[in-house]
């Protein structure tokens, strides 16, 4: 009898071409995680995941769901698939899940952390696990210009050339900046993104942070819909998937909001907009 | 006329074979700084660190000198500097200095920290940044056993066998533990360190605090001066060079105390022990 199995994953995503496996031989998360799953499977298995994440971009709670004839424990799907896994993806949680759970098509919504370190000069030892500028950035012109995305917009000036989306209209439930320190955290939750969304999102509020454009710009980008107009797509590295929200009933495993190394940003600091 | 500069260098260490230049073709975080540095001085540099780590054990303010006929500003030393490392590699601060400072002779401590990470499944994003226990860890029992080893000892039974100082004595000045969250940070200093010393002071307090060893156990370890009596060695991803002290005319550059993804561990928790 097929069974259904819910997952939420980690990885550091700077050596992998993306989540997405490819025809040619280069190295995916998906790839490295069917290929584990499999062995404890003692089948071919296939996975699909709450929402694909671009080459270099990293998730703390990525949520995955497979179907297996394999009668397994959780223990076994997360420990016993850990040690067939590289040491920069790890399951943190599994769970059977109803039949008629689906990893993409259930997700109410996706939230993403992107991680900007400001200093004078780049930091070595997260080089790969966060954005750096040297320049100052005014947090608070960013979050107001943050909320400016708030909402039902079409989003074109936000989407990558090759974005195979069928419509640009996306719903950004929530939008907030937070600094911690030197880092300046945006953490943003909508129904959907569209392909390098968040990454031309932190162009755009990095430039204005850096007073090199006035608040009103983001406004103006959004107007345009045209990416021509929305300036630079900033760096993958800053960028966590942290969470996918599932109606209730489905039982999906809730971990903390990532990533683990921002230990004070918590739910609590979550500013709730409508 | 040759002139003395001094620097702080970051480096993340899991790409690296150690500091230390080898002669045959391993990567070393020294010989791409001396690459970058002869570069700007446009001629051969060699530059003398305050401690040398192993091959994966990183470096937040590792302290350097080199020689120069090159009249450059302090912002070539850095900035321009930086151009020519790998991202991994960071100069941080850079500082004209007296002739007779020593990076390595002038020191009169150094200081490190030695970051566990506690969960129940391997942290994928930082993996190569920590050291992962899925065990918990009685941070009070650990930080009383620390306080066995400050003072002066013969620390034989915490010398790698391959070490080459001319004697097994140092004396550890500080020794703290703190928790953050699901970190548990070690935080040492000592007027200088055998080969090894801090991974296998880590073996022991983690085997305490994992309550597989009781807390005398730090006590009679100590007492064999016999490495063979002293457990493992713990990994190197989880260990810092945070800093060098130095004679105060010597005006070397302060930084704050890293690795950076700790942003809360500062100075004022530094418990200070006689």
């Amino acid at each position: 009898m097929t069974k259904k199995v819910v997952l939420v994953v980690e990885y550091n995503g700077s050596a992998y071409k993306g989540w997405q496996a490819q025809k040619f031989d280069v190295p995916s998360v998906q790839e490295n995680l069917e290929k584990a799953l499999s062995v404890i499977a003692n089948h071919t298995v296939k996975v699909v995941c709450a929402g694909r994440t671009d080459s270099g971009v990293h998730a703390s709670a990525q949520v995955v769901h497979f179907e297996t004839q394999a009668e397994r424990s959780e223990r076994a799907w997360t420990l016993g698939v850990n040690t067939y896994l590289p040491d920069d993806i790890s399951v943190v949680a599994a769970r059977h899940v109803d039949d008629d759970f689906h990893a993409r098509f259930s997700a109410l919504s996706r939230r993403y952390r992107y991680v900007i370190y400001q200093a004078d000069f780049c930091p070595a030892i997260l080089v790969k696990g966060v954005t750096w500028t040297y320049k100052s950035l005014d947090v608070n012109v960013m979050r107001q210009a943050a909320k400016t995305f708030i909402g039902t917009h079409d989003f074109s000036s936000f989407r990558a050339v090759g974005c195979q989306a069928n419509t640009p209209v996306r719903t950004i439930l929530n939008f907030d900046v937070h600094q911690l320190g030197q880092y300046i955290v945006l953490d943003v939750r909508a129904n959907a993104f569209l392909h390098h969304m968040i990454r031309n999102f932190a162009g755009v509020l990095m430039t204005i942070g850096a007073g090199e454009q006035p608040l009103e710009w983001a406004q103006q980008v959004l107007d345009a819909k045209d990416r021509t107009k929305g300036g630079i797509t900033a760096s993958p590295y800053g960028l966590y998937f942290v969470d996918a929200e599932y109606p209730e009933h489905f039982n999906v495993p809730v971990c903390k909001l990532g990533p683990h190394f921002l230990p004070f940003v918590d739910e609590s600091s979550y500013e709730l907009s409508s």
